[in-house]
């Protein structure tokens, strides 16, 4: 069997899929990209509707919940389909940062958490945020963290700053990282994860910050938040106290190949994108840009790298479904570091190759330009990926 | 002497510039960056008032106009100072694209179109647009183009579409690259320039066109124009007709030059925000960013690739000044296709050195990374110039 | 599954043929490099036989002539643990020429043919070459040949210059390209494939080509070939007369794969010699290579980058086993030119982390770095895949 | 001024040199890359007769020993044409390393130690070597240093081993570096440098190190040497004791320059055998390599890399003429960072486009692309050398 090849009932699913996609959200891709995620949310709550008739609501979720129970191999093949457009994924319901909320409110929180949150989300009908990144601090070393819980009475007591709480506009739930612990001996004991209502007193959303000249709006949004004496119940501690981190691990690991996955699919649509121009556009009154060998280079590069890329993706979301997830640390940063600058340069062929066009909101190129640039930032960059990886395999060496 | 030495009054004036920038336009990019040119526009009318009283005004231009009258090669140094913040060509009056056009309106208008045009734009009363790019045709090859100017009595009548028509919005005067002679034999021998005053019936302003999600105002815009029954008389003809080609090249060579300046001083900007967060940002609790040898390397690879971009600009600025545009055309290109994947290369780095930050607006990177990104794209992208000098060099060993 | 993962008897077999290398050929290595093929081949031929004894003999090749009779999947495993040393495809006798040579004996040979040729090849008895590349003629363009062979009674008479013949010292056959139609129409019927004994009169061998500073020996050469009235018989040419071209074709599918195992392997073992170094050096009186941030950059990056490649090579051989060469003509070109340059990035890094020690033959990543630098230039130039995988892409979009 | 003209006297002798080279030593560059050094040493002999005729003798040297007496910035020029060979320093009597030891002998040499050592060096009498790189320690922290000079009576005896000793063989002179000082306070501060005539019992050349496959010999050659009880007066103590290091840096700064200027030379004869070849070789009846796209971008990438690094290294060498060797550090440091990627980048295209010819020694660019792949490496590898130019540049930053 190769990784590649998808055959039988996914065959077909995928192929619905793919043409779905390309009736109902290609056409949303320009409002989305001048106007904002506001601007295209009524004509996406009819096709969510339709996505739930064809029975491909929450692919990656159990069943049980509602979802479709795909494997993460299973669905690397979907969310790739879904990616190449930038509202794929919120239309299907497996938008982050709902997915890994609702991974660690699943696997760590408890029955009446699960009712009163996790089924919601799961159904579409509230959205939830994930609030970590502090201003103050460098999100590569999360252990550095300045928001606190301080317990009083039943109570928790939260005050602290945050930002790159992305989709905190409109959200219902915040899940919160604080320092609970702050006496804990190792720094990663010293965290816990807590649900916090944004309704609930003291909880601001200071703004929507403005990210490559996009404010964004609702779920398209990345929202600086300040808690300023936050009072929530104590039940609302998600899984044990301290064991912030050993969730956030948990739910970073198939997160990091949610994305990669995405990717894959921007990708593929960038070298489509690059393909249609190159062979209609006119450079002199006989040739075409597809004629140019610097234009072939570009074109057979990209697929190679894409190819290679998804291989990776596919291999290492099979050994996660295997292996789980701690298992396959080092494949996972492998894949970040090796997928995002590939991402990043096929976006950045396809846009020189569409010349003044590319620059324009006219393709959705520009759209993903600007806001995938964070794909070597987000989730850790690059740099720690490698360094981490590099100091397993170097370990492995030292006597 | 060596290039990148600047002795004697120019010295003093530079480091005075660099001062004024820093304390009168350094705190207006923020605004600029999420609010666009207008909501900057009222305190740049007041920092012009001082550009002006300080003799700073229109430094490249011929001093009978009130200019500094400053050489390619000096101008070269003032224009990197002006070019670390986003607004400082345009509040020292030497922001494309006026400069291009009160080049050619000095080299090739009458007397007559001199008074009317040249002289306003240069005392800053107007702002004027070029008009050359059409959405329908490859930009790298200008010679294919359907907009027509056709003799009408006295008159020339212009029908057509032009896109990339930058600041065009507020701007008075729009010089347009028209085909009036399709029956010439050449195809550089078809064109001609031609001065349309933008109220006059029939120029319409379709829109400013939303690039890397940013639609613009004012002067940062980037206008569509269509032109129906344009009506013009026969004076507004710049320079004969048909010499609408040597006219651009002729605007070209300085205008490329002036690009690669200005990417030098955003370069520099760049690697000195990188430095300034690289040292204080902690990644630990004894350890910074500057600490990190992949961060160290970018430094240095910044700051050497920068120096020899200066340097290659600073040599053609004084080939130009010395030879002329036209014996500096394999220079041009090459500072062009050298200069401008450094730029965006350490664009890049301060962006990924700032993390999340980079990704924001509440740095100038952002706004850099997104519109200069058309840097390999503008007055002919890279591929093209390359190829232009390859065969030149290579045309010399065929026999 | 993962194409990764082996399981079963080959897990077993793998592991012994590792250990097996490691003892008996890598100490060979350095006369190798020094001294040449000629003074290890004494000690080869010994290892040849316990080779034999194990039951490991060509493993590449069908059961019934005395190999192992793996699939292309199966031997990209194998290949690439043989390839961890420069000796390991000899010692197994899976090395080129031979083995290009006796898969189209194979395919395409009379049994006679088989007989003389075949038989001894596999059993190790004698070498082949393949004599196509002439000096004149770019060898990207291979219909572009001015050998010659003329009918002349029942015999061809050859006449012609090659270079590029590899391994012909000391071979006792050469399966030469000539040109035996000049009159058929297309280009690519004018050329046949015919066997000459390296004894027949006319068979010049001018030179062993120094290559990279290395004139090399025995299988280890490369020669130019001097033709002159060479006679052979009519029943030594091999298949049909004009189908000279269809049979390198057919040739060079699995024999590109085949390299592209080499390297994956060959690229291990210089990770492999990198990290042991680097974490043995000592840099200051406390710390080691291991510690520096771009030499961590490095092992991660050659470890995801190698990754990428053998999932590229496996799965490529996974579908010209289940597909065939010819359904697999773009996934082979996009192996070349994506593994060829990993291959040359790992060895680069791996010799910057060895510092003056890199420089010298003390270890096989000279010979490697000289010798590897045709990757990208042997069957067929990287630049040539791209340009051929790009038309096909590119193809299928023009309307 | 341009630092790229030359203007006056200079460029008639320039043109000269140039020409003479051409015609001298062009034609003994295969027999150089095949056989060695030794091969070409009595034509050697005789070009260097008319070089002195010339009037071209030592061109970097003092007028008063026989030198042309040319500042860096003139000799930078020289340089450069004659590197256009690789024997083309060594014609003229400028070769590392006589001429670092000839640097250090005329600043810190006695009156008598010039007689006897720098007068017959200059006059091309004798070699000489440096002996510093140990087997055992990292070459890049140069204060790791195991071999001792001890001092007994009035004479000094050295122990210890030594690699990298380039021109050993057949040299005259070794200056060697020595520990004298084991317990000096800093580590800087326990070395010295020591005059070892080569015939001095006790001084083993152990061997010529097999260097990218090429033992070498004569002058071209770098030597493993072992010292053993070396017994040398203390008259033969170069400069104060303990100054070793101050010294090395004194020669470290301008030996450094006189390589990059070297690389300028290389790498343009490169750019000019890939033209040359590119418009001769036929890729089909009708077209050349030279008509490529690749190809094209190839020339015209190395243009202007050169062009970069040329400006790069004149302004460096200009600013050491006029602010000493102290000043230029990081200048120094960034030219060789800087330009020895262009040269190897320009030498493996020059390869890719000689097809397998780039992979023989019929050219001189494989001697280069195996001998200069060291370029990254000596005198400090380019990681340290980004990684001191990195720390002063933020160390500024630091407050």
């Amino acid at each position: 069997m190769t990784l590649t090849d998808v055959e039988g009932p996914l065959a077909k699913t995928l192929g619905d899929i793919r043409e779905f996609v390309e009736e109902e959200l290609y056409p949303l891709e320009r409002s989305m990209a001048t106007d904002g995620f506001e601007s295209v949310e009524p004509a996406i709550v009819d096709v969510r509707k339709k996505v739930r008739e064809n029975g491909w609501w929450a692919p990656h979720f159990h069943k049980e919940y509602g979802g479709m129970g795909l494997s993460l191999l299973e669905f690397a093949r979907v969310g790739e389909v879904l990616a190449t457009t930038p509202l794929g994924h919120y239309a299907f319901n497996c938008q982050a940062p709902d997915v890994g909320n609702s991974e660690i409110l699943h696997a760590f929180g408890t029955e009446e958490q699960k009712q009163r949150w996790l089924a919601p989300i799961i159904s579409g009908e509230i959205r939830s945020c994930f609030s970590m990144t502090e201003p103050e601090h460098a999100g590569s070393n999360p252990t550095m963290m300045s928001t606190t819980a301080v317990k009083d009475g039943d109570d928790y007591v939260i005050n602290g700053h945050k930002w790159f709480t992305s989709s905190a506009d409109g959200a219902a739930l915040a899940v919160v990282m604080v320092i609970t612990n702050p006496e804990a001996e190792g720094r990663h004991a010293r965290a816990s994860q807590v649900l916090v209502p944004t309704d609930t007193p003291g909880f601001e959303l200071v703004r929507n910050i403005s990210i490559m000249g996009d404010v964004g709006s609702g779920w398209a949004s990345h929202a600086e938040v300040r808690y300023t004496d936050v009072r929530i119940p104590r039940e609302n501690l998600l899984g044990d106290e301290g064991s912030g981190f050993a969730i956030a691990q948990e739910r970073l690991g198939p997160g990091r190949i949610h994305h990669c996955m995405r990717w894959i699919g921007i990708a593929e649509r960038a070298l489509d994108l690059m393909c249609r121009y190159a062979v209609e556009r006119q450079l002199t009154t006989t040739g075409v840009l597809a004629d140019q060998g610097t234009i072939q280079n570009w074109v057979a590069e990209s697929r190679a790298e894409i190819n290679a890329a998804r291989l990776m993706v596919l291999d290492t979301a099979y050994r996660m479904d295997r292996d789980g997830a701690s298992a396959t640390r080092n494949e996972v940063s492998m894949i970040k570091f090796f997928a995002a600058p590939i991402l990043l340069r096929v976006l950045d062929r396809a846009i020189q190759v569409h010349g003044g066009l590319g620059m324009t909101d006219d393709t959705p190129l520009s759209y993903w330009f600007r806001h995938e640039r964070a794909a070597r930032i987000y989730d850790g960059p690059d740099e720690v990926h490698k360094m981490v990886v590099a100091r397993r395999i170097l370990g492995s060496y030292r006597t």
